[in-house]
């Protein structure tokens, strides 16, 4: 059965697989001294327009997280993120396990408002219990959201400078940073990142390769003996050329944006198509996820022809479906799915 | 520069990248749902002659043996360890990030002796102040050892005797499992290691995978909500198809064990050859690593025509120059380092 | 100038200072072995009605929290608290810092209601990411809570029903559990809290005690190496006769009741006699703890004359004053507050 | 039975239950705010001579090791300790519950020797796996050391300048300072500690107090928010002035340093007694602690007239008794153990 039931369903970019099939016998060193991952960071440094930026290739998105919200915070810190964030909800106790506390804040559109994290801190700051809490060490958002929805560059703008006049790392874990940057609706680029968040990761695993993720440190502020730190996580890989290689060719002639983008206008064909037919929309998502409200029993008859993710209870008769298009989508299987709606 | 620095240097083996490349396309469940990672988890346990044997897909070896470890001990309970063991030394702390103190015991030819466990245990449990120490709560060793040796099928009788009188779990870290089970001068198998400790793990890393190790827990014994901890350590990977596409193709007719077996050969011819010429060895070891004790002089000149590592200082005069023989080393390869020699 | 700002303003019960100074130079092993510590848990045993009941005297209420969360929960499992509860806010991430999160449900008069707990396990185990998230491990409540109300024998009654159905142990947080169960509009007794959780705390500190908590399990439920436990978090005091002494007395002839009762009597002729001149209450508490209603500019007024806590802001042009009866006032602060008033 | 089993056998100093009756019912604010504290803060002040020293009380010494070493190292560092050092073996792994590896050198007559401290630096930076290890992060001592040695005030300069080349803060345990002060084959003065270490402990527990260590950052080097740290640690006292008061008395007119010289003059009269009668030392103690060797036949004997601690086995027919003098030991006390040895 054909599945949009998330950005992982398939293996890598053919090219990916090629590279690993071409230099499978070239002798390298382990633990990203490869050449791969070298000129894999280089690659990305171009393309970001500065050498400042540092990178670091991680596997898979709860361990990025962990690893470099951990990094950053001293012990009696937490992190700031939205209620309905992925390290809030869906990484098992991640950040906890760390010792650290999130401390959710509402999200509008699914996304934080640098009004609520200003009112936060001044609370806290006022608060004449201060020294029994947790500190806000940092922000942590992500982009796109979980429900699709992008932040304005104004909006990133306005987020960062509350950031940094209370001197929070802001963080932006960006496990579908493509399908972001390179909706239509999108008015960031990668290299304004650079400018607007201290640390963010450029999402692999669904974009398009096996696993990993790309962090990167955006103005030389990577944690001091920060491979020592990924070690202690347990995710430092023997053979980084198994990140380095595939960051090599995602980020060769824009490989990386340009599968992005082919998976947005195939997303955004379905949504502009289910719109026309008077489908509502539980968020209203530019890029690749589409959140539809169905009928239940219009969603039972549909599962039984496609695969898909019931997302969760809208009222007593509605639920949300979520659509996941991907790198690998073909414009075929998405005409199936409208002619199932 | 050809080296024999490490086991980690090439990529993965052929047949691998081929089913990577076969299988690319085929839509899967994540977080080791997928269908080929119950294949390899069958496959697995056909080898090993049982059902009740639990297989669970990592990463990497720091990280298998800070979950397994984390996930078997009490928060007050620490882990016995030769103190030459890898989580010893060179993982970063990362038991210790769990919580857990790393109890070490002396080493006899790198390996963990039943007497000192028994002796350890009996003194802690006379211990007056017994209540304001760790408890041990498991024991950890590796096979083959980091100097290469083995534990004889008696010795593991014996140790594993110990660790049940004091219900003390054994793991055995199998980093490099096929390089010690292959050796001509071991006498244990890979099914006898089911009734001789309660979860090892079988390294693909360094015997022919990308990445990846196969944690076995022996006898229905993982424990519960396993999948969760995983997740908590940052460990589940999304496409699990990656790790279990390797071991599927690891255990199809017996590669994992033919090219384990290739490696102690021309390792055994090293160190047979370098025998004859008059050569001294660190630790006698009968698998793939072999650590020769050089006059320092004869060890530059060498760095300067093959890359390998200097394991240690051994006196004033002379150092251990670590050599290491993996699946893809070939046969001109070992004589070229003879013909050094 | 008279403060009302807190419940630990003073030292000890006179009588548990006499009992310091009579003892004094008695000869006892330490580590909780002494004779007054097994005296003072005999003494809470006949009070509770059982010898089922295990106690452990310990230090302070964050610690008493921390400790008892860390030793009852599995490290991916979290601890259900309501939004308010004290380990929420005011523990600076002391149950984070064992790795655990917090999950927090909406409060109810500062309560949680056990529709909530069940509606959220029932929508955890229907979550097809349940695997992905914490696992809700144990329930931690409040008696009295956070601002003075207290959970009726049914409430409480209704609630451990839901926790043993999902095998959730229930723990309360008994800080100023004297005032509590003291309140004339207390309808539970020391006696019922045997049979209505599994863990809760006779809080010492605030209630007469220099410093001391008292953890009861209720049923021979106490975990094993409890005390190596304690010890791991830094909290085993090795004059264990200070909290053994201080229980000891707070146990002779009811002591630790009959000072409860005074403070509530005093607290409720102040809420009873604003309450007459019109003042409005944030919570109605019928223990010792007043939320007051004031307008600003008299709470500014007032705070020249006696001492408070400025609790929280109610709107623009009011605040809430906290006002703290405990043991040591005298009527006549309280007549001396009323008249201020 | 008089008992000589360890230092924490009686209650207070009479002196401090004076203290705690006489200002029992004075309102204080909480949490080491209240005044007491903040004058025995200035007296330690004062007796160290520097307002630069920042103070703070805890309750215990576990605690109090546990909370300066976690608040000192970075997550990937670890504390350098000397193998019978308390952390590493009695205090059920509370370091490594912060996530810290206690990286044990060898002691030299129970103390560390710079030599080796720079040694194991020397190779840790140039090990090829650096990268891989725990960081070592600060260095650990007790003074007195656990077996009644002491430094000289060179040895701890050497040890010092050693540390401050590798900019390792030396923590100092000073559970029995004052008895390793006042001996009179002590060249260093509570002053000296000051320019010879980074942060010490003076402990009150075993030296007159009934709980309390005062914890000494000796230059204005206290971590920022310690008190929020030490919250987190479960260990902020609400009745800060318990142990502020205590600390204010044994500050008064050197009562702290009376006390325990009166203990170590009765142990050197034990010592030199028993050397008189030809009995061996375990450690040659200038302390409070006295480590003899008994034949175990006289062991048992002694054992059924007077309590003390068997120690260790010392060889087949012998064993080490412990026998600590304390501040409230009596003149009488130790002449009656002489008597019967």
């Amino acid at each position: 059965m054909i599945s949009f039931a998330n950005d992982y369903l398939e293996g890598a970019h053919p090219q990916i697989l090629q590279a690993l099939v071409d230099t499978n016998f070239v002798q390298e060193p382990g633990y990203g001294y490869d050449s791969f991952s070298q000129k894999a960071e280089a690659a990305i440094q171009r393309t970001l327009g500065t050498t400042d930026a540092q990178i670091t290739f991680l596997q898979g998105g709860t361990q990025t997280n962990q690893i470099v919200i951990d990094s950053l915070l001293k012990d009696y810190e937490g992190v700031i993120a939205p209620d309905i964030g992925h390290i809030s909800v869906h990484e098992a106790g991640a950040i906890e396990a760390c010792g650290h506390k999130i401390i959710t804040l509402p999200s509008h559109d699914a996304k934080l408002d640098p009004v609520d994290i200003k009112q936060f801190i001044e609370d806290f700051k006022n608060d004449m219990n201060m020294e029994h809490m947790v500190f806000p060490g940092m922000v942590y958002i992500t982009y796109p959201t979980e429900y699709g929805t992008l932040y304005s560059k104004q909006e990133l703008t306005d987020l960062y400078e509350v950031c940094q006049q209370y001197q929070l790392p802001l963080f932006i874990d960006g496990a579908r940073l493509g399908y972001g940057l390179m909706s239509p609706e999108a008015d960031l680029t990668i290299q304004d990142l650079v400018n607007l968040c201290d640390v963010f990761y450029i999402g692999g695993t669904k974009v398009g390769a096996l696993c990993g993720e790309a962090v990167v440190f955006t103005h030389n502020n990577m944690p001091a003996h920060f491979k020592t730190i990924v070690k202690r996580h347990g995710a430092l890989l023997a053979k980084g050329r198994l990140t380095g290689i595939q960051f090599l060719e995602l980020f060769k002639d824009d490989l990386y944006f340009k599968i992005s983008k082919h998976a947005d206008q195939l997303a955004l064909k379905l949504r502009d198509t289910l719109k026309e037919k008077g489908y509502r929309f539980y968020y209203d998502s530019p890029t690749n996820q589409q959140f539809v409200i169905l009928d239940n029993r219009q969603l039972d008859e549909l599962a039984k022809q496609v695969d898909f993710a019931r997302w969760e209870k809208y009222d007593d008769q509605h639920s949300v479906a979520r659509f996941v298009i991907n790198w690998a989508t073909t414009s075929e299987n998405v005409d199936y799915l409208i002619d199932l709606l």
